[in-house]
């Protein structure tokens, strides 16, 4: 369990705060990063799981293994935190219908491979816990691909699996201790 | 989210509680189904959500819609509670691995569709809410079907899936207002 906490602590500094698809998330100075059940005072806390694959195949999963950076490299210095809440048509999907739209479709997995390791990243799952968001998508990359991480998140948004997400917030942060 | 109070209160009584792999759990005369985030007096607790489907296909979604019973059957006194954890091995199959092992070789979903309607089934889902189960499986059934529902369970802990199970409880029990 871990928890994203946004009030005036925390070592990440926001510089952009915006509601992509639906309500915002109330403004704050700084960001938290924290595990297990910390108790914290913060302005709101999102908290996620980091779980099981719940699309990936056996050779996406060994492609990832093999291009997919630890989190807290020195260099990167910028971050991104991405709430997710997709529809309840989503959600009704059977198993094979998601991932034809996720992947066949959309090409999240293959897209996001393609930023490898320059954007690492890192899916925290929280539906399931009564959270207002379905994911919490964290990203860490370095100032130098910046321009390469808008075009990531661009090209996403554009797919049909975004025609699912129902409210989006999308945070910037750089790291400052 | 769901709570299944194990304890001395609840219209189900157990008749029976058994360790299937793995640790027991503490003996108890009855069990209350609960929603929400209800309080009771208890001797154990355990919490689910109902979820999306993980492995479910459009056809077999559709299939089940139209097979699969509501619960609460005047006639189905007869009630399972199989809280059930897989190994850590299980988690990190790729989904793929995972649906194969399910399905393609277990025939999990294929043989409960066999038991429809007689034997109505309800999953509830904990992994991600940090219980000491990854799944509590509900089933509700006639006295009738008892001989079929020992064939399902039967059917099912011989399978390759079940090689992943590192713990089940079996509860058997009986409507009793």
């Amino acid at each position: 369990l871990f928890a994203f906490a946004g009030g005036w602590t925390g070592e990440w500094k926001v510089i952009r705060s915006r509601p992509v698809s639906g309500e915002a998330l109330p403004p704050v100075d700084r960001l938290a990063v924290l595990s297990g059940d910390a108790r914290i005072d913060a302005r709101w806390i999102l908290r996620g799981v980091t779980s099981y694959e719940r699309y990936v195949t056996f050779d996406e999963k060994r492609e990832l293994a093999a291009k997919q950076p630890a989190l807290g490299r020195p260099e990167s210095t910028c971050a991104a935190l991405i709430p997710i809440r997709k529809s309840s048509e989503w959600w009704q999907l059977a198993a094979d219908a998601r991932r034809a739209v996720l992947e066949d479709s959309s090409h999240h997995i293959r897209t996001g491979m393609r930023y490898l390791p320059a954007i690492a990243r890192k899916l925290y799952h929280c539906r399931d816990l009564g959270e207002p968001f379905d994911f919490l998508t964290w990203f860490e990359y370095a100032p130098a691909d910046r321009n390469a991480f808008e075009e990531l998140v661009d090209m996403l948004r554009g797919t049909e699996e975004w025609q699912y997400v129902e409210r989006e917030v999308d945070l910037r942060l750089v790291k400052e201790d």
